[in-house]
């Protein structure tokens, strides 16, 4: 049906419950194997600040901080500007269920004046969307809802390869059904790199994303004219060590506009 | 002498007020044009939970929103764990000045458990610190805290070069006087970097960092092990666009250890 609201949009539905404090509830649709997907908490946290009525500014950076493991259920999220320039605003932001925090957030928004520009990193070079098979995927929730295309890195059920791997992957990004972009759209998208250690290790193995920074390098006109067009993706990692390994991605328009870059700590247990 | 204290130590002094509250104080020996060292900021946030004594676990992760300059004087600091798992914590961190908010950060700590480990990364090939001039400066304050020695990307002030220049720079970094490595120390060197909008134009721009992100990869064994040895360490950027532009580093021991990688985003007015 042509008026039927987007999964992603009814998952990211903030019920007012004061001024600072809203009501958000898990959806399966998103669910992941053991809670909802992170870049939809990263999406509740964004949306709290970013849809506030004292919002001022562009959305520049986010930091989510995934405390704990969240249940099937409501959460209680607050976002309260900390700080408030002529051209910057700083944001603090908290997720609880049943009275204890399972996240943590920050977000900073600003004026972008017309500056001086340049990008020293290049977008992948990369087979069309068309040509490339979609990720199988045999499970149900979050995966489902997005329509992945690797042109390098698959994950090892799509593809086994020795161990140990590149931790490097390049794929398409679509919504699945489809979805215009937008800023909370893009916050979820800079957490949809599955953790780096699977693809080093080629197997499945205990792991989690602990923190995660997002900059947004797009403006809302900018995403605003990119429609519902896949989104081009590569995320890849500096070092595995003692439990915990960085991540960083890059989220690209077709046509080659860099919109975020993202970093984050993945926890993982797997023995040597 | 020899038991004089270093400024650094000096520096991040924290004085108790309360459980979960400390005044700190500015110190001209880290001062910089306008406002103290970012990585001196950095640096106080990150004591405040480190040496909290409900502090559990090693450092993981770092983020510090710089909302407000800072002026001469005392800064009110506060830190509260947010979150205690079994094997990770979360902290909540703010810095207050004249009742205003002038900083908010997060931190994590956590076990590390002996697991896979691997680094996709290599380190830089660099000539020897001794082999490389001490960059002039001919200021004040906290840069001369620093003996820093360019292989790569050198300041406009050492060498100018034709703009836009490469946004990469690799360098040996020292304390000056030298001081033993531990985790206050390594917070404060994730910001030692320039912004790399002045290596790109080749010229003093207004600028300054406003969010800084840090992982830990290094434990506090692995820093005891390190005494006052140089540190390697470099820095680059993906994209400047309409006012800020991003910046990724990585310090290592020369030895060859990852030891921190840190994220920020950088605030710039250079016009077109």
């Amino acid at each position: 049906m042509a008026n039927e609201r987007h999964p992603f949009d009814i998952a990211t539905d903030l019920e007012q419950e004061g001024d600072d404090s809203w009501i958000a509830r898990t959806s399966d649709a998103y669910w992941n194997m053991v809670g909802p997907f992170g870049g939809l908490v990263a999406a509740l946290l964004f949306k709290s600040a970013f849809s506030h009525p004292d919002r001022e500014g562009e959305p520049l950076a986010l930091t989510v901080n995934f405390c704990a493991a969240i249940a099937k259920g409501e959460m209680q999220i607050t976002a309260r500007p900390a700080r408030t320039n002529r051209s910057t605003q700083h944001w603090t932001m908290t997720m609880f269920q049943a009275g204890e925090c399972v996240a943590t957030a920050t977000a900073m928004f600003g004026k972008r004046p017309e500056t001086f520009a340049g990008r020293p990193v290049e977008p992948p070079i990369v087979p069309s969307l068309e040509s490339l098979p979609r990720m199988p995927w045999p499970g149900s929730g979050w995966i489902e809802r997005f329509d992945l295309r690797f042109a390098e890195g698959e994950p090892f059920w799509a593809n086994q390869r020795e161990e140990p791997s590149s931790a490097r992957s390049t794929l398409w990004i679509a919504s699945d059904p489809p979805r215009p972009m937008d800023f909370v759209g893009l916050a979820a998208l800079t957490d949809i790199f599955f953790g780096r250690i699977i693809h080093v290790r080629q197997r499945m193995v205990p792991f989690g994303t602990v923190t995660l920074t997002s900059y947004f390098h797009a403006t809302e006109n900018d995403l605003a004219e990119l429609g519902s067009n896949p989104i081009l993706g590569t995320a890849d990692a500096r070092i595995f060590d003692r439990g915990f390994h960085d991540q960083s991605a890059e989220l690209w328009s077709g046509d080659g506009r860099l919109l975020a870059t993202s970093h984050q700590l993945v926890y993982y247990r797997d023995p040597a």
